[in-house]
């Protein structure tokens, strides 16, 4: 079973902006997001993937990836349930391993999330300097979760966890 | 935009059996099932494909198809919501065109839907002598309903319409 192993963490500082390698911006939107599974239309560029992810809101769940054709996801992304979730990734290198720094946009804008993806849940990683709190387990900040409640609407609480 | 047309009738006998060219076990999940969009995971012998269609329940509906791997795709659809809609489709022919007979087991057992898609929603196409009555814009003859309102618990009016 495919499954993605990510960690979840706040920058503490701008920092990382001086490492990136490349950016990409994204726009997704969720076809289904009830229940135990989202079904999520990405767009990055030319290219798009329809996702499948399952299990909640921890750092280990199955995942299934499947690109599908642009002209496809654009008729696709427009079925979406709510606003789209518009973001720039940015992929950061540090410790040999690639950081992907996403900075949200309209309603998230202020948002941003840097991502490890690892090959387990306890996998060691170097800590880069401008890494803040891990937010792995609080769903707010998982993409499914700022379409209903995007942080535009968060209270300073939420903000600052 | 790919488009599926298709419309769905009750046979009023058996005589559709004496014309079918193959035969195919099916089982399907929905992913989601909620709100105008439906995904499903369909299993049929070695082929699997997941499957997005929107707009309600009508003749004409967008609609899109995109083959998984087989391993995956049973993964998938354990994650589906609710029991699995099992059925075997038969391909029937019938004045050049042909008729998918859909036979369904389990919870559906009893219940069979002809389908014949068509290129727009008045194509003319010839009524096979077995064909009973119309049932396109009957919401719980469509698969993504039998799941939540099997044919084991419906109505005896709801059986003849």
């Amino acid at each position: 079973m495919p499954r993605e192993i990510e960690r979840k963490f706040l920058p503490k500082s701008d920092a990382w902006r001086s490492q990136v390698r490349q950016s990409r911006p994204m726009s997704q939107g969720y076809l289904a997001s009830g229940g135990n599974v989202s079904v999520r239309v990405r767009i990055a560029g030319q290219e798009a993937w329809l996702n499948i992810k399952a299990g909640g809101f921890v750092a280990s769940r199955p995942e299934y990836e499947y690109p599908i054709p642009l002209g496809e996801a654009r008729e696709l992304i427009a079925l979406a349930e709510g606003p789209l979730v518009e973001k720039t990734r940015h992929f950061v290198e540090h410790g040999g391993m690639t950081w992907e720094v996403d900075e949200f946009h309209g309603d998230n804008s202020g948002l941003v999330v840097a991502e490890l993806e690892l090959d387990s849940e306890d996998a060691a990683f170097s800590r880069p300097p401008w890494l803040g709190v891990e937010v792995t387990e609080l769903r707010r900040y998982y993409n499914v979760c700022l379409v209903t409640h995007p942080f535009r609407a968060w209270t300073d609480a939420e903000r600052n966890p």
